[in-house]
């Protein structure tokens, strides 16, 4: 099979480095064009030294990259994306979108993005690309909507909990975030003097837009199960997000505590959680406790649970690359599954440790 | 007044180095003697350079140590302290111990440290030192139990709910913090290249002793309000707590979250935490989300307060330099109450940005 | 004697921070009026929340804390300082410059800075603020002009080599320092991202405007020995200057290499610095290799040096907080002297380790 | 053609890591022992959960392993290896040997290491592995001597100039290095809170033994350009070597000064070092001044050099990946050279940013 002519939209932000560094080794794929407004007209080195010699490219911009491809890898910010993933759509090509665009319905984008959504109608072409619970619904998708990286972590985690019944009335979840889901771009709170030796809340108390992603995967698998349907009705208990930045460059670890009053204990729960995860490539489950660096430079999510012998609550934890699995990884295994290519193509699960 | 002649045991130590650092510009203090095991016999400058020329002293053993004292701090192991405290409140002395040897009731103490506690008569003497809720009870205190560092953040954060009667039936509690709370110790997870670029949570699911210091304080704060006595019985709501470790040395952040059915808005709540903490010169209310690197180098604990306008439950927000306010900064307060001397003498609000 | 009216230009930047919280505990100082363009009518804790309380300022225009002043320390850029020097001076005013506008005759100026020096008249009044090599051209000085970070160092690990004659034709100097000496402003460069994990060479072959006062200093002190005049001419060997920025956020530590034909023993060496340094506070000399983080938080600087058995080579090391004794901790220390008061007054030789 | 069948000695170091994780898609190569003393009998994932699904096996002794493998690479410490070497060679096994023990011609090694050579007839199997220099030599070798981190970069970076005759009489080398070279063995110097935000210089003054490799590889450069015969005598210039740990985890640096009286400008500069490296897969020449992290994850040398207009002294300097070019991706690479593989089977020249 001629391999796929693939765009990238954003090439020179972090979204992009990962994605040129997976797509150059993908079989399946020919990396056709780089679009980047900032690095219009220069060579792929000048912007990604640690990529020089990865693809005889330069950056273009985003109409010539779409013009040049089959498919698009969309690395652009939230609000700019949807514009142009609609001008691809409309040349006929498919859309990976790592951006927030198409991730909620539009009255849930409504209510989180502060406007009404700008392209409904491709909405229902989207599908929400969490590989593990919705592998059937992603085949043949025209526009994945690649989840964020912190309703990857959270999902993941709870994914299991919810579609057992096991999740209480509440969940409280607290990320633990390096820098760099923050993109590339410049801005004094991601500067090193401020970040280093330094944990800060940011988006507290509902402030945080991932949770509307993360409400709307737990209630699906609560209603659903594991295999979901992009867009099916759910309710969903409300939870309690916060958000911590920490000095690391990559790195998220959600962890996420709920009170159900129906738990098993900690065997069945872990029994359930390797039988959820059992054909998922990309999720390890174990019975120690994830750090964040097991995951770092690598596609995998790793994925704990403890239940509280004091109080019989549970303690769901997982650990992820934020530009791995919670960025270009993920997409690229959303564009695997969408072409019914093998789902880990391009992908690596072996970690950089140190 | 003659200025009191003050001993450090485990002066080799983080907690050691920043109690020679305050107490060696303490106007009431005399160093007298340091006591350490592993650099006895050497100069001070051997073990900390940045010390150099602060005082004219050898490290000697803790013998030595407590003969040449009339107060001793103890920054001594958990367990190995609380025959040197005996030894030392046998002669006379009065001690500041920064271990965790006489923070707890003996029945509490076994539980949580596996084991009859070795001097309750001992304890019966020993007043805990959190000085914000403990003031009157510190005032001429024999022995002053220094409260743990993730104990500090979380009940300062807390206290004002518990006072209050806002803390809901649970309290979720995650605390993000540097790895100087482990000790100067050689260990394989405070190596460098394990910890940077690594999140990684530790003993979870009820398995962190300060747990228990939580409780017993929250649950005094319910009963008793804002001045609490040390050895008051209490009933509280189970505290599930989660610690990360991340890639900093010095700083913790406690977020914690409650569900009460009866808690104010957001201005009525901060309203009362000021009020709360408006005559504790080493507290801070502030708005504004905390960050550790404003506490970072001093002796202040800032805190806030949110509430979600989702589910009305509530976060907390404490952050400490854990070797400031939560260990060698906590102490010399402590000894300052217990002396009767201003509360700040030796301390610094000031913190050493970026 | 009344305390003197100090105010800061360039308060909301890291100099100003330091400034701020050195000048706030000396008791000679009033500290009258900061002067920020970011965050004109703001309170000092908008910009630091370190420092919130320690004095009841906002931030207003350099004209209005000018006019407030006796004295003004300039922690802005370099050009931009210039004009606002001259101001203060014609109004009257004592000025202890940060930046490195008076620091070099107007011809050296020219040549670094690429253009007449604005001022050349006032460089006559200025003093070159090292001031263990200044300090009596310094008593009395109206504008004192504190030396750059690298210079410091380079110049403190090589100024006793220079005055005893044991400098060879060639100096070899690598600098390694944190990020901070940047400042605070936002820069594709100082990102969190970029920075950690990873070492960058900057300004190299000749690129570094800091070569101009190294080769002033070590030339002069070749000349004239421990005690310079400021004004004087020298002659100096050419220096290689290497500047490396690693992910740290406070500290320099200046490696420089020296082939003299003549140079003694070690035993040698250490007697000489120890006795050039010997009546310098903020200087320490040891045997020990060090390390930046003695430094850090701290005025001092640690100086040793090596003779390198093999060939003969000479190796001087020097660490200092670049934002202590490289930048806040001069500047107040020059001030000191300026104004015959002790000459740690407001300052601290205790780091903060770790 | 069967695959290799490979075991690892030392698997369980920073070493070992890196060469389970290349070697496990190395399509020539079957991954059959791994062998630690520490984690005898446990499984991969034990001690590297990283890797955790990569290969099915326990970790065995080191005869076990030996006795497993037609190939051993030992990543045991300096010392401890040689007689392991001598073990798998007489049972006919080949070994690509990461530690010091084959680097150094008998003599030269006595001097550095401090004894007599332990199997000196061993050492005339040996080839030392710098692959670009000595490519001819170790094809087909037995034993190949994987060269050290800091003496790679530094190699790297002058050998170009070696071979020209650009060396002048005194080279002066600083390395910049994270602090993964050291191993992960626990050591109070790499705990976290004294390498975080520290830089600090250590075996100065000729005290690091690298500088024999060094000076071996510059004067046979010197004497028989770039391919160079592993046991060719030479004579050198005495090279200066500062070593300097700062905060990261991987990373090296390498900054050489050397003052040619007949150096050619710029322009010939590159293109003498474009030449030389333009068949060397793994070294890229580049104008821009290199960093670290653009070699972070790969395998890959950047290499470029400047002449300081001021003085006519050149600037050559190197960044490499010390886990990667620097160890484990540098053996690959001379295993690849010894079987007549391709020089880059199992490598990867793209790095991993941020």
């Amino acid at each position: 099979m001629a391999p796929v002519a693939v765009g990238i939209l954003g090439a020179s932000g972090y979204g992009g480095a990962g994605l040129i560094r997976r797509l150059s080794r993908h079989p399946q794929v020919e990396l056709a064009a780089l679009g980047s407004r900032q690095y219009g007209g220069q060579p792929l080195a000048a912007c990604w030294p640690q990529l020089a010699g990865v693809a005889d490219l330069e950056f273009g911009s985003n109409e010539e990259t779409i013009e040049a491809s089959e498919v698009i890898f969309a690395a652009t910010p939230h609000g700019a994306t949807a514009p142009l993933v609609k001008c691809a759509v409309d040349r006929g090509l498919r859309v990976i979108d790592l951006s927030a665009d198409f991730r909620l319905p539009p009255e849930r984008y409504a209510e989180w993005y502060g406007g009404a959504h700008p392209h409904p109608d491709l909405y229902e072409k989207a599908r929400y690309g969490l590989v593990e619970l919705h592998r059937a619904d992603l085949a043949g998708a025209e526009l994945v909507a690649s989840p964020g990286c912190n309703a990857t972590a959270a999902s993941l985690a709870l994914a299991p909990l919810a579609a057992a019944g096991w999740l209480g009335a509440d969940v409280t979840i607290t990320i633990v975030t390096g820098v760099s889901g923050a993109g590339r771009s410049v801005n004094p709170g991601l500067h090193f003097g401020e970040v280093n030796e330094n944990a800060r809340a940011y988006k507290v108390a509902g402030g945080h837009r991932h949770i509307a992603e993360i409400e709307a995967t737990l209630g699906r698998a609560a209603a659903m199960g594991k295999e979901q349907r992009t867009h099916a009705p759910f309710t969903t208990p409300t939870v309690s997000f916060t958000p911590v930045v920490v000095p690391m460059t990559r790195g998220i670890l959600a962890s996420c505590v709920t009170r159900p009053d129906n738990a098993p204990d900690e065997a069945a729960l872990f029994e359930h959680y390797r039988t959820f995860y059992r054909d998922d490539p990309l999720v390890q489950v174990q019975t120690e406790l994830p750090h964040t660096k097991a995951a770092s430079g690598s596609d995998r999510a790793i994925v704990t649970v403890r239940r509280d012998p004091r109080d019989g609550s549970l303690l769901a934890l997982c650990a992820i690359d934020n530009l791995g699995k919670g960025a270009a990884g993920q997409a690229v295994q959303g564009f695997n599954a969408a072409f019914g290519f093998e789902e880990t193509l391009g992908l690596d699960s072996r970690g950089v440790w140190p």
